[in-house]
Formats: C-alpha cells, sequence, structure tokens
C-alpha cells in the first residue's frame, strides 16, 4: 500500500491535532494512500524538535522551509497562526505539493485570492480545515437540506459562540489585529456552515463590536463579537453571530434550518444529536426528532459499528485527513477547496464594510 | 370580602382566557378584590349571549359600548382585536373604568399614543395583556438581571416563533394588513420581553419578509417573519427574530441574555425551567443549570406548593388577572402600563422605517 | 344550565387546589353542568372559615359531617388527609352524593374495599384524584400503548421520585405511620400510572427502606424510598420506584415504555413533552421525536388553541373535575373509579409483604 | 523514547479500535512508552494478513499462538470473543508480557478466576477493557462520588440499554450461549460503572428474560434483558438494568447517583455532560447543572485545549491505551485489573443464580 510522507507546519494546538489524525486515519479509514509522519517544524528548531519527539515523526525540519523543501514531505498541512499561511501554501504549492491549510485560511481576501491562484497553478489538492461540518450529523444535515428534505428554506440561524474570553486570561496577541478578532478567527467556522449549507450570500448588514477595549491594561484592538443579518442567493434570510465571550458557550456551533415542510436544529455541544422536524407526519405525533448518529450517516461507521456510541472533535480532524488523502489521491477536489475558502473571507469583508458604512455590503463586491 | 365586577370584550381565544382566568383568580390569590364575571359581549348579541352561558357570566352585553356603560361592569378587559381596542379603552377609561388591554394594544403608535394620553386622563388602572413574560421563570430572569447577577450584560438573543401559518390553513383576515402580521401581532411579545429585561431600545435595524405572497389564491398583504439588530440604550447588542412560519416551533418565544458574569437561557416550550450560568463556580463544575420554578420563584406558590410541578398558559393569564386587580386596588400602576405598550409599538414602528430604508432607525423617532 | 353544589373537604393543598379547579372547569369546559362553590370545611370551624372567604364558597361548614348533609352539597371531593378517606365517602354515598377522594384512597386494602362496597351500593359516580395521569402528554400515552403504537410491551420503568425530605423540613406526621410514608403516600401516582398504562400488575418484588431512621431527634415510622421489580399480567416486565429523597428531583413521575416497534419516555419535570420513537422510520431518520402537547392531544384544547403553549398542575385538576362532572352528568362511572383505587392498594399491600418475606408477592393475594 | 511492541488478538470490530487508540495514542499522550504495531491475527492467517494491511501492522501472525510467542509482540491485547480470551491471556502471561483483555474476561467466574491466578503469577501489568468508564464524564463522576460531593450515597440506578437486537438480523451465534446473552454480554459495563462508582455489591435479586423465544426460525438459548435490584456493600441500594432490545436506545449506558446532598445525572448518549446538582445552593437557584466536559475534567486535555469539544467512543479507547502502557511502565497496577473484572462475573453469576432461585443471592458466594 502507498505510503504518503506528510509535513505539519505548526505542533500547537491544531499541529498537535493533525498529527494524531494523521496517526490514526489510515488505521481508522480504508485509504490507498496510507499517511506517514515524515517531518514537523514549530517556529524554532526547539520547539520542531520537540514535536516531532512528542507526536512521533521522522524528522524535526528547522523551519516551515526545510519542511516544505524535505523530499520525504510529499503533502503538507498548514497548521501555524493566520500571518504564515500564505507564504508557507504558496511554497509548497510551486513544489506541486498538495495543502490543506488550517482556517481561515490567510490573513484576509488578497491572501486568500493569492492562495487560490497558486492552488490553481499548481494543479495539486488544496482544502481549508473546517473540521466542524465534517462531523456526522453535519454531512448529514447538508445531504438532507441538499435533497429537499425541508422544502425551500427560509430561515437559516447560525451561531458560533465560546466563552473563552470572559476571562482575560489569553495570550496577549489574541487580543490584536483583526484576524484574531472573534469575526477573523472564530466566525469562519459557522460562515463555512452558513455557505455549505445554504450556498452564497447575497448581501450582509453587520455588527462588530468590541466590548473590553481593555485588557491586562493593554488596549484591544480587535472584535469580541459580530453580528449579521444575511440575505442568501438562493432568497432565504438569515442571521449569523459570533462571540468569544458568549458566557456559559463552550462549542456553541449551532444552527437553525427552517424550510417549508421541515426543519433541522443541531447544537456542536451534542455533536452526536441531530434534530430534525417533518411536517408530513400526522399533527398529533409531529416533533423535533433527536436523531443519533451512527453507520446510516457520512464518515461514521469507521469509527465505530454502534449508533448512538458518539464521535468527538478528534475524530473531526481524522475525517479531514481521510478527505485531504482522497483529494491527493483522487486527483479530484474534495470540499472545501481554497476556492470555498476564500468565499468566506469575502463574507468577513462585506461584513467591515458593512459595519463601517452601516450599510448593507455584498461579498462578492470583495 | 369586596367584590369587582368585570366586563370582557370577545369571548374568542383571548376572551375564553380572561374569563377562566377571572374566574379562577379569587381562588387561586388571597387577593382583597374579589372578581365577579359581570358582563361578557361579542360581535353580535347572539355571540355575547353564548359566551354568557358558556363562561358563566352574569349577563350578555348587546355591544361593547353596552357593556362599557353598565354599571355592574367596574372593570374592562379587551379581548376583541387590534382595530377595536382605542374606542373601547378610551369609553372605559372616560368612564373612570381600569381597563386591561390584549396586547399590542391598538393598531398603531398613534393609537397606542392616544390611549396612553387616555389613561393618563383618567388616572385609574390600565395594562397590556403581556402574558409570557409573566410566567414564574421570566419573572425570576427579570429580578436576576435586574438585579446584576449576570453582570453587565452584553448581548440579548430573543425570538417569538410559531409555525402556526405553516399551512394556510387560516382565517383569511390574518394575512391582511400590518396589525395582523408577524411583526404586528407575534412580535410585539418578544419586543416587549425584551424591554422588560434589557430596558429600551436605542435603535434597529430591520428586515421584515412575506415568504408566502399569496394564501389560497389571495394576495397576502403583511409579513411572515421579521428580525432586527438592536441596540439597547443601556449598551448592549441584540438580535430579535419572529415568525409565524417557523417550522416545528410551536411556542418559540425564547431569550438568551449573555452578561459579563453569567448568563440565561429560557424557551417558553419548556416554560417551568429556567437555564442559569454562573462564572464564579469552580471550573470543572461550571455549567447550565436547568432550574424548575416553584414556591421559592414570583407568583408561583399560589397555583402549587410542589417546585416542578409546573404553571402553563392559563396559568399566566390568571397572574395578569392578579396583577390587574392589584393595580386596582393599590391605586399604583402595575407593569406593563399602557405606556409600556407604547413603547413596543415605537419599536415595531421603528422597525418597519428600518425596513423600508435599509437603514438604523430610533425607537425614540416614533 | 343545570347547577351542580360542590362540597370540598379540606382546604390545604389539594383543597384550595380542588376549589380553584371547580372555579374554573365551568368556564374552561363545556360542561352541562355547572358547579357553584357550595361549602367547605377544615377540621375546626375555624379553619372552615377561613377556607370559605380565602376561596369564595358560598358557606363554611362546620365539620364534613355537615358538610356531607348539606342539601346544597351535591358532590363532595374528599382532600383530607388519608385516614378521614373512608369515613367520608361512606357518608356521602349513603346519601347517594358522589364522591371524588383524593390519592390513595383510604389508609390501605381493607379500607379501600370498604370505599368500593359503599360506593357499589351507591351507584353513583367515584372517582380517586390521580392527577398527574391526566395531563394531556400522559392520556396520548395511554392512546399510543392502547392502540398498539408500540407493539407489544417489552418493559415499562416507572418512578415518582422528589426530594422533599431532603432537609428534615417537614411536619412532623410526615415520618410516622405507613399511609404517609414514600409507598404509602407517594408512589400511588406512579403504580396507577402503571395500571393505567400496563394494566394489572401479575407479581412484585419490592425492597422499601427508611434511609433516616430519626428525624429532629424522632424516630421514623416510615419509609423514605421503595423499589419494585414487577411481571405484568399482559407479560411484560417492569421496574417501580418511588423516593421522597430523590435529591435533586422535584416532580420525577416519569415513566419509560419498550415495545417490540416504539418506545415512549415521558418525564413530569416537562410535562407538556411526550417523546415518541417509532421504529418504522429510515434508520438515518430515527430518534425520539419530542412532541409537544396542543389542541390534538386530549383534554388540551379547552385551555388554549396553541399547541406548546403548555398546561400546568393545577389544568390537570381542572381536567379531573371536569371527569367528575361527566361522570355525575352520564352516569357512566369515569376512570379512575374506586375499584382502580383499590388496585393501586392492593399492589402496596403485596410490595409490604414481597420486602417482609424477601420474596415474590401477587397484589391478588390481597 | 522507548517502543513496545503491540500484539492484538482480534480485528473486528474492537480488534479495529484498538489498533486505531494504538496508533493514536503515542501522538495523543505524552507517554514515554511509545507504542508500535508490531503484529495482529485473526482466526486465519487470509484474515490475520487482511487485518495487518488494513491497519498498518508490520506483521500478520498467522495465528494468536504465534502472535504471543513473536519476540517483537511485548504486550498483547485480547480483542477476540469471550471464549477465547482465558488461552490467549494464560499464554501471553506464562511468557511474563502483559495483557490488555477485552470485557468480559472470559467465559465465566472459574475463567475469570483462573485469569487472574495467571496474571498474579505473572506480576505484570493486566487490564480489563471497559472502556464507557474511561470517559472524561464518568471519571470525573468517579471523582465526585469519591471525595464525597454527593454525601452519602441512598440510590443508584443503572442501565446499559440498546436496540441492536431488536430487529432479528444480527449474527446467528449472538443468540446462542449465556456469554452471548444480554447479562454476559451488554450488562458488564454498567455492572463495571456500579462497581467503580459504588464499590462492591452485597446481595442481588434479579430477573433475566429472552423475550423473543425464536430467532430466523432457530431457538434462542441466552437473554435479551435483564434488571436486578442490588444491596451494595455501602449501604446503598440500586437498580441495575440491560437491555438488547431496548426499543430507541443506541448508547444507553446511564446512571443516576442519589446523595444526600448532591446528585449526579449521565447518559452514555450525551456522553460529553455530566450532570450535577447540589443541595447547598440557594434554593431559587438550584438545579441539575449540565458540566461540559473539558480540559478541567480527567483525560480530556490531551485531545483538545476548548471545553464542549467533545470526546468520542474512539477515545475511549485511546484513554485506555495509555492507561496500559501507564501500568506496563510503572509497573503499578491501573485500574481495571483482571481482579476488577472477576467481581464483575461474581455479580453476573450472583444474578443468574437469583433468577433461578427466585431469591436473593450474593456475589461473594461465587
Ligand atoms: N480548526 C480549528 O478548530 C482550529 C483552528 N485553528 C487554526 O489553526 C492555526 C494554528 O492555531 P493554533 O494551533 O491554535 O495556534 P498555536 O499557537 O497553538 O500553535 C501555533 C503553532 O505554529 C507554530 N508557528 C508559529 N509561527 C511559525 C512559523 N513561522 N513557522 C513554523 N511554525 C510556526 C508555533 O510554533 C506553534 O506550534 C490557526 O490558523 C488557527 O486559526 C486554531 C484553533 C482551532
Ligand atoms: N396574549 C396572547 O397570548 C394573545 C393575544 N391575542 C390578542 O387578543 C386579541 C383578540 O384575539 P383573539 O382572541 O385571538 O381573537 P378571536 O378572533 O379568537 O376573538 C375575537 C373576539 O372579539 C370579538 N369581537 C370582534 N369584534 C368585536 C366588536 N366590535 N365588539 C365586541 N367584540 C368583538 C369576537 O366576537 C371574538 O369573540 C387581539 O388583540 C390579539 O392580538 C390573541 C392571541 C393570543
Ligand atoms: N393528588 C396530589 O397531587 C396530591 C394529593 N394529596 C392528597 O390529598 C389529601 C390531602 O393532603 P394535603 O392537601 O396535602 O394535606 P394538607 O395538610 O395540606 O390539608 C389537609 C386538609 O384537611 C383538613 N382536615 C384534616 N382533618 C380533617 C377532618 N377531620 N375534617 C375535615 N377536614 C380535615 C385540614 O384542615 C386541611 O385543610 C391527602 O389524601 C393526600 O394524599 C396531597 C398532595 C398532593
Ligand atoms: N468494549 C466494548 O465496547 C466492546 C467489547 N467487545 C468485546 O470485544 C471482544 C471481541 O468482540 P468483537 O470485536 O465485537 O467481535 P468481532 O466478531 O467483531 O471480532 C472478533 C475477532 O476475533 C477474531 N477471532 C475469533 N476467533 C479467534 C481466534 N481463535 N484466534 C484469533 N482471532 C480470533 C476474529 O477473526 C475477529 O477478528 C469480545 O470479548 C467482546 O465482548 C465487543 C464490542 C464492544
Amino acid at each position: 500500500m502507498p505510503k504518503i510522507g506528510i509535513g505539519i507546519v505548526g505542533g500547537g494546538y491544531m499541529g498537535k491535532a493533525h498529527s494524531a489524525a494523521f496517526a490514526a486515519v489510515g488505521t481508522v479509514f480504508e485509504t490507498t494512500l496510507k499517511p506517514r509522519l515524515a517531518a514537523i517544524c514549530g517556529s524554532s528548531p526547539q520547539s520542531s524538535a520537540r514535536y516531532a519527539e512528542a507526536y512521533g515523526f521522522d524528522h524535526a525540519a528547522s523551519d516551515w522551509q526545510a519542511l516544505v523543501d524535505d523530499p520525504a514531505v510529499e503533502a503538507v498541512v498548514i497548521a501555524s497562526p493566520q500571518a504564515t499561511h500564505r507564504a508557507i501554501a504558496e511554497a509548497a504549492l510551486s513544489l506541486g505539493k498538495p495543502v490543506l491549510c488550517e482556517k481561515p485560511m490567510g490573513l484576509d481576501v488578497a491572501e486568500a485570492r493569492a492562495m487560490v491562484a497558486a492552488a490553481d497553478r499548481a494543479g495539486v489538492a488544496n482544502m481549508v480545515a473546517y473540521n466542524y461540518i465534517r462531523t456526522p450529523a453535519s454531512q448529514f444535515a447538508r445531504k438532507l437540506v441538499a435533497e429537499g428534505a425541508l422544502g425551500d428554506i427560509v430561515y437559516f440561524r447560525g451561531e458560533h459562540t465560546e466563552d473563552f474570553h470572559c476571562d482575560s486570561n489569553g495570550a496577549a496577541w489574541r487580543f490584536q489585529g483583526d484576524a484574531n478578532g472573534c469575526l477573523g478567527d472564530l466566525s469562519p467556522h459557522i460562515l463555512n456552515a452558513a455557505l455549505a449549507l445554504m450556498g452564497p450570500v447575497e448581501e450582509v448588514n453587520a455588527v462588530i463590536e468590541t466590548v473590553h477595549p481593555e485588557r491586562d491594561g493593554i488596549p484591544v484592538t480587535n472584535d469580541d463579537q459580530v453580528q449579521m443579518m444575511v440575505r442568501f442567493k438562493g432568497g432565504a434570510m438569515g442571521h449569523l453571530a459570533a462571540s468569544r465571550i458568549a458566557m456559559g458557550r463552550k462549542m456553541g456551533y449551532a444552527y437553525e434550518i427552517t424550510g417549508t415542510t421541515g426543519a433541522i436544529r443541531f447544537d456542536q455541544e451534542d455533536q452526536n444529536a441531530l434534530w430534525l422536524y417533518e411536517q408530513r407526519e400526522d399533527r398529533a405525533q409531529r416533533g423535533f426528532r433527536k436523531i443519533l448518529t451512527g453507520p446510516a450517516h457520512p464518515d461514521y461507521k469507521p469509527f465505530c459499528l454502534g449508533p448512538g456510541h458518539g464521535t468527538g472533535y478528534q475524530d473531526q480532524i481524522i475525517i479531514e485527513a481521510h478527505d485531504f488523502l482522497t483529494a491527493i489521491d483522487g486527483g479530484a477536489p474534495v470540499w472545501p477547496t481554497f476556492r470555498d475558502g476564500l468565499a468566506v473571507h469575502q463574507v468577513i469583508a462585506a461584513a467591515r464594510a458593512s459595519h463601517s458604512s452601516r450599510n448593507w455590503a455584498r461579498p462578492a463586491d470583495f
């Protein structure tokens, strides 16, 4: 069975998650390509060595350029901060190496667009790491919506709310710069979900807000929460919100989809359940059905044969790794590609413009 | 114990509910004023007679004017359609009779303002029938917020969503005229809740939408759903939505209040539970607490000595009746007065203006 | 419309509840018999007078015998302690007056059997006040089971758990005597539910336990909790439990019914929802459906036209009052009659025998 | 970093799960021992080869004896059917190789006792694979109970209910033989949980039942469901149930623990939440708190830094693998050892005896 050498840039939160995912994916899924942990790097040779040892990589690269250049590295995963995504992706793509890039894929629309161009030139697999949409539940929701199980969609409400910055105990850099704010860093997940479930956004009207202007005595230069009314191209109205100060919410990636014949509710805090309402049932028996995911749902079975036994956060990253290997192996792009990542950036850009102008703005204009 | 004769205009959905409430309230609560069901009327002498017989009134009035004039009627409840509220209220108030008026209190801001003026002139008890905010759970939520149990509020999300117009099987008049639309008829409840919990609204940005332009072959002239971003005077950001086509939602009067030290979640579909999150607890033990209402919460004990035994829709109307009797007896106004009802209309008016202009609008300007 | 004079013995917890119920039922339901609150009594003339005034009765009876004898009292509700039920019921029945008796209907099997005999002799309406089973949700559950919607039932689990005696702050008499213990006082509700949903009990194997042998320095002579394995005559296995020290449970009247084609789950703490699972659905879409009660369910519509708007504890008593009036008016017995109340006592007696013998026991033997 | 060669017997449901766990555990956890997938075998050389290829093992052993003898195999995981556990464990232990054996560890008490003896003689790490109790939530529950956070425990209710045999579409062997029945195969998980949370069982009174005596025309020789009342040595009363025909339940490993100052509720179908009730809170604010697991709970942090992000079934097996490596590395036994597995078998044996005699029975007697 062919092996493919994986190189991972970054060994922090997500670098570790991708390492564990590529360690497991070949056992969990029946992939034709079996990954091997070829090389990893951090921001220094020291951290690189530490990561390689801790996660079981063959090799610690001195820096990302060395990692990208290493012939043993046949595909690159970018799990370093936003500001580094573009250069690394362009370098890897220019060598014809497939790239899986952490969300939100670069700092802004301009970077995302440059990355799409680089991917187009390279013609190899390119993906953005939107993991939450890959749960069996959310994949099933996409399927139901796409198949028309809910009729025409009339309203979509999505949120990504967490409370990790309710205390000011985060690293100082998290409170500096648009890319690290709530809109730049947290909202992309739910924007991606909205696009995946509902299709393109026609226009948005957003409010962006810094609730705590100062943290630990230092002025904060990015936002704590954001909300936006949206109009989807398909016609439906929607509302999207994100917050890093949503007291009590730990993983509030949640959506409600209201259609003319049915409805869906989902909350990532109970990621193994999808709530489905169908109008067709007898009036006395209608209600939201709590469907526990199982082998009958997308990408569940490789993890467990029993329904309701549950998948978790790390499993999403394994599914992602599998999708990436499939894209590499099959030659065909697997959603979400860099182009899909760009679409998220366009909504963000429109939201910023809308907030400044206190007016509606169109993602397509960015 | 002094008796007070109650006259009710309207014997439909809410007319019946108020009848049952005034039949029970004297037994449930220890009121000093004990109501007696003096007179009722509908839109015709026939319906008046039918209501009087069915609900156990002393007398059937031929029409609302006769009812208001009847000396046995010492206080008037208006449970007829929006269009009739103003004239009835003005007539009753001009005779110095206290008035409990169904929401939303008249057709629009102008009517509501006239009604406030009439109430001011009369100087007697005047109340608007916002019943959902009177559950023990929502009263307790108000208390917690007012006492600062959540710290400073940073976000409020409210909705009133139902699906009773998902099928087009409603009476034709419901699809005609602003006052009968979703914004005019359904949203007032959650606007009232927002004002009760959060205080005045500074500005709004709204989208109002008719999803089904035609029903049973007849053009629809009012809206199916509405959403609005709001800024409260107190500083917090918010979002309010209402829908009469929210497939799957039966009583989706729900809100989330996010503060700097705690949070609340409530959904009227489980009206006997209030979810409270408090940051002060040990990190490993934090979570939303599902508090079942009981004798420790406002207005619960008269219904039952056991916590968790539950109150229902009809009990809200009984609490309302008790509040009205208290206002009459004490001479002091009891929230929500006509003035509070006017505030709801101002938000609605601002929302309409915002939608037309695709811009922010201020309730205070209406 | 014919009026019927109601006399209520007891004005405490349940005496008040029945008073409010009979005050409201004529307005809520379209009964042919309209009740009037004729007379009430407590354990002294003073308390009788207080109750009559507070609840709006025409008359305060000096004691229960006077109340029963009063010609204005045409039907009697017994809401005084267990020990008084039998004598009052026999007196009323001997005068041909219908009786609604609070659960569990007398102190033990012998009393219950005597009461059944008295009712048989009188040939008038006789009912036991099992209110929880009258929620629209539980009535609907009974209907579903009876219609075979779940196939053959293979397991039934029921509990009635509350925590009102977790603190030792109750009245001293509550800790004395079998009839006031958990098995005697609390478990009857869920035993009644088990019989209503599943039919007769063939045999039981029970453990009865006093966890706190002393309260406030006084020895406790009755039980805190009980559990029993049961075999229903219909063949299904079951488990029933009751506790007055079930920390955290406020109204834990709950059951799960497992059948060969479907299942039901219900918890009175969310009394307006019934959870239904049906095997017939597509595997990927199976799940427990949360059905909110509404006008499509038994006895809901008189309270409210909107589904999900909810009924509460007091409404159960109103439904009970309506059933009683129906039984009186129609001449035909309405479930649960005294005979059904006796069946509960027989299960209790068998449970006590089982506990003593550490062996299985049969209700039919008692 | 030292490597340890892992050999796995069985490549079915659990063989695969253990393979994936050992592939990932070295990356997820900071173990000093890093596992390598040395060898695997199935019931034939063909299946062995297939498993080795699919899961990425160095080597396919021809049969379990060869695997155990292979010097590259330094620790053995037994994931083959019950009937094979004993022989494999004894062989491995006699060579001084640590063993992780799938539940329930052999066919019966006699086998389990023999395995304990073998482990004692070998003096190496020995563990039974009870995975559900290893979720961060259940580990935290154990901690809370052990620390007395609930006061004295007065009642424990546990169940393991699934519906995988509601349809008769399982393999024929599953319906033959005690070891494959509900009591033998499914109940061990919740018995293990009861022992872990509550300590030893003093006596049991059980009902064991075959609901469907025939499947696909073949007589069924084992049970579909079981329930038992128990008395724990610590004094508390309890109830345990298991079912493979519990329509609607997918992963109904659930328990409720009632103490004198608090209570816990847990349901594996929402494995990332633990519900905790504490009496110490203000009466108006008491309620079950839904705690989402996170880095503050046992064994969560290696999977994810964000609370509420969730772990799943496969992660439990990874935690198990980590515990096994810790036991090997540290030399000290890690719970649950073979001795703990034996205790489960003793409860099962007592339950069978109780059912036959229709009487109470004591695990210690078996
Ligand atoms: N999909 C998801 O759920 C999440 C995605 N992310 C995304 O993952 C990316 C990384 O975030 P975290 O892992 O949270 O950050 P982190 O701070 O935990 O780790 C960042 C890693 O990047 C390395 N790094 C930094 N600069 C580098 C450079 N110039 N060359 C090589 N390595 C460098 C650091 O040494 C560190 O190992 C970001 O794009 C972030 O938006 C972050 C958290 C969750
Ligand atoms: N608080 C709440 O939860 C609800 C409030 N409402 C409000 O209650 C009011 C009544 O609505 P529904 O009871 O649903 O309507 P409905 O159509 O069920 O009943 C209206 C009643 O008014 C009577 N009526 C109509 N015109 C009249 C006239 N000129 N004079 C005397 N009686 C007249 C009719 O005979 C009928 O009895 C409205 O203002 C509505 O917004 C309605 C439903 C729920
Ligand atoms: N269905 C349900 O949900 C409940 C039923 N119950 C049942 O209701 C009955 C009454 O219980 P509670 O109302 O809780 O008791 P309580 O102590 O609150 O009230 C008892 C009432 O009976 C009166 N009374 C006592 N002895 C009397 C006598 N000899 N003659 C006339 N009146 C007398 C007392 O004055 C008092 O008004 C009991 O049978 C109890 O089991 C109690 C609580 C809930
Ligand atoms: N912890 C848990 O959640 C679960 C535990 N189990 C336990 O895991 C064990 C295996 O069950 P499953 O994986 O469900 O069975 P399975 O039927 O899916 O797999 C059994 C495996 O054992 C192999 N095998 C059978 N006989 C063998 C022999 N003589 N030599 C070598 N390999 C042999 C088969 O080839 C097959 O690969 C059982 O003890 C079972 O009780 C099973 C399911 C869940």
